[in-house]
């Protein structure tokens, strides 16, 4: 099926497929650059200012001048939103530092800046019913892993392991806890009911769907605790969860070879998920 | 001025100007891939067998299929060499999983493979008469250091920091003891005599300069000692040097703000560096 999708590239629009990126930009040579993905819900971005306000930081982090202002970038993808018709989806933002002969120091004349949409039925993922199955891992990251940077090598292979293992996240674990997803973030209920969620700090994403199921927690009367826990507090836990920009709140039922709670999604993750498509409805 | 070098992309050659990557190419999204790069001297390639059997290594690492034979890939090379008649660069080659719609865990139909050349004095530079000056950093890279991946954010900050102070390299220090540099080997020369550096390990780059300089100085008599050194043993040390496939071997005369012997290059830098260019030379 030919790709009729439009991105916004270099300045344009223009169709996906026309999009060709030089050799030398330096998110292919060196993985110089950062990204984002937000979700769209009924064709509406879920949560931008967040993720926007990310971009910037990661940005500022790496020292790349955004060619655009926010507000601008988040007229792209509003735009990307209605030419693509996508009701269901993500939009993807990646910043690089630009083109420039290859050289560790090199600083091109301007960015990269692209933009394109996917489709996805993020409601009707059978997770989403069934809950997911999660690996743990040795957490193989760089330092800077607050920077949502294109440095993804180790979450590939660590998803490429989940896969062939039949489970659909990896738990990445440091020094005998928990850090975070392959791609989200790592929450546990104790026995006690008590919400767990890893500290933000250099060692995870500050993830925008964590914020917000935090804060939506917090009103709805969960308690909550943010500190590391180990893997065998997760494996004896009432519940397990991850949140993420693109699935939002989805049950993890098995952790390994350890059954969690009855083996069904719970009430706790049930709840939350039901509050943030709320939230990203715009109906609470 | 135009740039008219020939680069291999996609099964053919052409001008490395026309190369456009699909901005799906895994290398861009997920630093999916790896690199080599080889020394050219006086036309011919340096220690090539070591660097494409170091490129296989990497790509079985990561499941990448090569999709050419090493025999053939290395006649790409010779003839981009003779194409640019380029007598004194690197040739760089990077393999990546290819391109495919953006999701950790597609398998693109095909890798990406792409070879271009960059003319480089690497005689004349002046850190050889002068020796380099490197600063310590931390080292916050990944895990697997020992794949040659493009996962080279980590090493494109710290040689940012290095330049931002007048340094030539970043020399990466994890629990007190000394990496390797973020684009080198680091090795150090002891009170006695005694030629020091990091054995192979996931905490390091395999180095092909590494190796070849190791043998070269073992052959000439040499005392050798593959261990972790410390950043207060190399403040302490006769000499300190780097290698690297596209500069050799450099002396260093200064770490942080500490110089290192009389601050001049030292004798057995001088002639490990003699040793390397002959055998680049095929004259020993």
């Amino acid at each position: 099926m030919t790709d009729t999708r439009t991105a916004w590239f270099d300045g344009n629009f223009q169709p996906l497929a026309d999009v060709r990126l030089s050799p030398m930009d330096r998110g292919f040579l060196f993985a110089d650059g950062i990204y984002e993905v937000t979700a769209v819900l009924d064709g509406k971005l879920v949560d931008s200012a967040s993720h926007l306000a990310r971009l910037e930081r990661s940005a500022a982090a790496l020292e790349i001048k955004l060619p655009l202002t926010i507000a601008e970038i988040e007229q792209i993808e509003l735009e990307l939103v209605a030419r693509n018709g996508l009701t269901r989806g993500t939009v993807y933002i990646q910043l690089t530092r630009g083109a420039a002969e290859r050289d560790f120091v090199a600083e091109p004349d301007k960015p990269t800046l692209l933009l394109f949409t996917q489709a996805a039925d993020m409601l009707a993922s059978p997770a989403v019913k069934n809950g997911a199955r999660v690996i743990t891992m040795p957490d193989i990251r760089w330092g800077r892993r607050d920077i949502k940077s294109v440095m993804l090598l180790a979450q590939v292979l660590a998803k490429r392991a989940a896969k062939e293992a039949g489970a659909q996240e990896a738990w990445l674990v440091q020094d005998g806890y928990v850090t975070e997803g392959a791609s989200s973030t790592a929450l546990i209920v104790t026995a006690d009911g008590t919400l767990v969620t890893r500290p933000n700090s250099n060692a995870i994403l500050p993830g925008c769907t964590r914020a917000a199921v935090l804060a939506l927690a917090e009103r709805d009367g969960v308690r909550l605790e943010e500190r590391a826990f180990t893997v065998d507090e997760a494996l004896a836990a009432r519940e397990a969860m991850l949140t993420s920009a693109s699935t939002f709140v989805i049950s993890i039922v098995q952790i390994d070879d350890q059954q969690i709670g009855d083996g069904r999604p719970g009430p706790i993750a049930l709840r939350l998920r039901e509050l943030y498509l709320e939230m990203a409805r715009g109906t609470n």
